[in-house]
């Protein structure tokens, strides 16, 4: 089977599945994406494996639930040992590169213990999630009393708006997302009633466009050897605030009613509940909060199609349309308001479904262009199908790698897995503290069957349910529906199943289990033998027929 | 709360629980552990992790459960990264050993990709399940047509043998595990019918004596520095053979009697049925196989007894008695016919409980000597318990140690943990090929609560309950009983829990995590602020007040 030469695994940040004209969005929108989704296939239930940055990427990049990887919120260390799709393509002689965010942080103690110096081959690609770094900006450079929330964030944009003459020490902040009240007062980007005025940023240097020529300079200085370009982009994610023409596109006219109902907001759901009254929920279930972010949220991404269109048309140009297969998706959504909620951390799919659409310049994948997917498929499945790219077998790494190659679906032949999983630990923050919660309890599970969608807890507090089917808009939970009782028990059972999976058995592959148990004991090891008839006369050979004189006590 | 400065820690290999005087034994007088016991804490029900040497060890050395560190098989390697008692040990100060078996095999694949050279510290402390290594001895040489078991296996004990004038390749199975028909041939202890003959070797130079001398040669060497001797007997593990006198010491006359029932043997379930058809069930459920076992068993055990005499002795008369914590415990027992069965791999308490006896010579202990604790403990509680007498705070590893310190019980102040858990993957093993499972399916999963014991299987093979308040003996599976279909959900219930631990969250404490609940963001994240004033002034200083001359497009 003919397999593209290279990989461009396009990422955007917080980019909701459904604000996409190719994902059925009326309003915005997306032409360039869109075209990308006529050459391939595009997933209509692609899930997430956790709704937050760093352990969304985790688990994207190492092809692991969280569960498994154990990177559970931003900035908690990938453990040293663990691998990630960088790994297994250099190891197939796919050089595997980075141009943008993770949000990984380094196991410094783990590097440490094993002796791993930060600034060698092996540590700095450790450090950097497995990937070799053409330029890693996370895309965020904020700024408190305590210092920068990411001290690497941004340097090399941050050096590039300098040399573009914009001044100060953080023009991340002051010029590309904030804006200005043209008497020089900066209007920082932070507060949202600043978000539909421009960005006080030529629209080139912007971060978008600027990774994306980022993008084009690393494939630019490639040669022959094959190599996958994970282009990573912090946008459509916040500060919402976008430069002209971008900022005055949207208005109310191109808005998706939001989506929320008064018996959601009275629910009894401890979690669901609490995530309602924390601070981000509040705000964007004010009508104004939410339109102004919508107007800039919408405007970013009609700015990542545009610079998508830049791209594509470049590689075009340059014959990479014919030898790369190119994946467009996202780490998360964004409530933006609906259930009452904001930012993402919960398991709606406005939160957990993302755009993903892949395609594959091979003429095996002609049958499948600009087919629409409606299998479910996981975030992990990218690590797989890329191992595949490569010339690897996935199969052959299936006791490390939980996801599964998209290629049999990329074919038209695969069949929808039967479940997709997502999970979200808030130990850290303060609604666990609320409800009292201790670090295990302060952890959810998702399923879903694709009709059904079980949330669970811990501590004690009761699950969620959603009919996906007749409740497409998740309004309605039945975690308390007596009619539902035997598919919460189903559902829970697969959720069991899979906690007990063998996730840490990744010394040996399944192929050798296999093997092994037909093998017979050949290296002396003779169990439940009375007499040397019982066994095979090869397998004792060691042991009869020995002369050893009698030994004497001395 | 005064500890004490060393930790012996004494493990047998395959000691069944019920096979000392001190645990009930009424015709195997062991005084020499019962006088430990008498000075110290005695576990009535303490559970191994696995009941196999390689699961069980290295959950009992990294203070995990299997589903946690993966090594789920004898010689599956445990990963690079796992961290064991002796780092932790070091971390604080205290030097942690190996003198005997530790069954470990390397993560060479890890190692060589994380650039790890097998002979520098940090890998050779890799390589060993984090021991340093005074004599490395997993107490097997067997050999076959595919050549050694282990290429490492009794090398030492071997170059010992040839130097008491032992002859030929492999005198560990010549002469101490062999016995000799008087005319110079080898009578191999691998076949049971030997087994009641003395082993062609002097007792003084048999395995147990040589470890005991080995242990005391590693103790006598060390100055003030506070260490950890893990002196890991392979005996009274099979090969089932003992030199003179041992051989003869023991006959029907002092047999427990077989724990069987017809019942039993005319089960429906797929795996007990399964491993009751295996050749080690077949043998060991016929009474002549047993019973040469048993002999040799019993004399083995006794031997074992009689070394610590002499360490104990040794002990005393070197003054180390009284600043060294001792523990003397198994990996996991021996079923010899119970049941049905040989060897262990299931779980009746024959072969998943432990004796456990804890020496420490605090004063503070005083109270409790000679106490026997029927609190539920786990092996992985050896681990956090010896980080308290190097000194540090377990709690503050529970991020990472599964287990819990056993000081409280110790001190008579601790509550018995409310659940035992112990797991058995048998997916390398003939069985799974048998019934037809899949390498995730091949796996069982027990929990106790001290009354029930609940064994989960994958492939949808039906749960097996035991009554062990009702019956002790383990003979009744109520798997299902109706009676008993509410305990069975509420330890299924307690199974998917921890099967949904964080166990992999090892890189963030869990007082951090809890920690970061109350802190305020002051690294310039602000999120749902509308405007300034919705914000603590000195959070947002960064953001306000700044100049920014307005942008012109060039």
């Amino acid at each position: 089977m003919a397999k593209p030469k290279n990989i461009l695994f396009i990422m955007f940040d917080q980019l909701r599945w459904d604000y996409l004209s190719c994902y059925g969005h009326p309003h915005l929108q997306t032409p360039h994406i869109d075209k990308l989704a006529s050459k391939g296939v595009r997933f209509d239930r692609a899930y997430i494996q956790s709704p937050l940055c760093g352990p969304s990427r985790m688990s994207t990049y190492t092809g692991r639930y969280v569960h498994s990887h154990g990177a559970s919120w931003n900035n908690v260390p990938l453990k040293v040992g663990e691998r990630t799709m960088g790994d297994y393509l250099r190891d197939l002689g796919m050089g595997c590169w980075l141009v943008g965010k993770t949000h990984m942080m380094a196991d410094a103690e783990g590097m440490a213990r094993l002796g791993l110096e930060p600034d060698s081959v092996i540590g700095a690609r450790v450090s950097e999630c497995g990937f070799d770094v053409f330029e890693r900006d996370d895309g965020m450079r904020p700024e408190g009393p305590d210092g920068f929330y990411d001290d690497r964030g941004a340097l090399k944009y941050n050096e590039y708006l300098h040399s573009r003459g914009y001044e100060g020490n953080n023009p991340w902040h002051d010029y590309a997302n904030s804006a200005n009240d043209g008497a020089g007062n900066v209007l920082s980007g932070w507060f949202l009633e600043n978000s539909d005025k421009p960005a006080n940023i030529i629209e080139y240097d912007s971060e978008t466009p600027y990774l994306t020529r980022r993008g084009m300079a690393f494939i630019d200085a490639q040669g022959d050897a094959p190599w996958c370009c994970h282009l990573s982009y912090i946008k459509p994610h916040w500060p919402y605030i976008v430069p002209a023409p971008y900022h005055a596109m949207y208005g109310p006219e191109h808005f998706l009613p939001v989506v929320r109902s008064e018996e959601e907001r009275a629910t009894d759901h401890p979690v669901f509940g609490g995530m309602m009254k924390a601070p981000v929920g509040q705000a964007f279930s004010q009508n104004h909060v939410r339109e102004k972010a919508l107007r800039v949220y919408m405007g970013l991404i009609k700015q990542c199609d545009d610079q998508m269109g830049v791209l594509f048309d470049w590689l075009e140009q340059t014959g990479r349309m014919e030898d790369t297969m190119i994946v467009v998706t996202s780490d998360h959504g964004d409530y933006l308001g609906d259930h009452w909620l904001g930012e993402k951390t919960f398991c709606h799919d406005t939160s957990v479904k993302v755009p993903m659409i892949v395609y594959d310049p091979s003429a095996e994948a002609d049958p499948m262009r600009g087919t629409v997917s409606n299998a479910l498929v996981q975030l992990i499945d990218l690590a797989p199908t890329f191992v595949e790219v490569a010339g690897g077998d996935a199969s052959r790494l299936d006791h490390v790698l939980e996801g599964k190659s998209l290629f049999p679906l990329l074919r038209g032949q695969g069949q929808s897995r039967d479940h997709a999983f997502c999970e979200y630990d808030f130990s850290m923050t303060p609604l666990s503290k609320k409800l009292d919660l201790d670090t295990a309890e302060s952890r959810l599970f998702m399923v879903t069957d694709g009709r059904f969608k079980l949330i669970e807890f811990g501590g004690g507090i009761r699950p969620m349910l959603f009919d996906m089917r007749e409740d497409p808009d998740e309004l309605v939970d039945l975690g308390q529906s007596e009619d539902h009782a035997e598919v919460i028990v189903r559902l829970s059972d697969v959720l069991g199943t899979w906690a007990k999976r063998p996730a840490q058995r990744t010394t040996i592959s399944n192929k050798t289990l296999v093997q092994t148990r037909s093998n017979r004991s050949t290296k002396g090891v003779i169990l439940g033998a009375v007499k040397e008839a019982d066994v095979d006369a090869d397998l004792v050979a060691k042991y009869t027929g020995r002369m050893a004189p009698p030994v004497q006590e001395t």
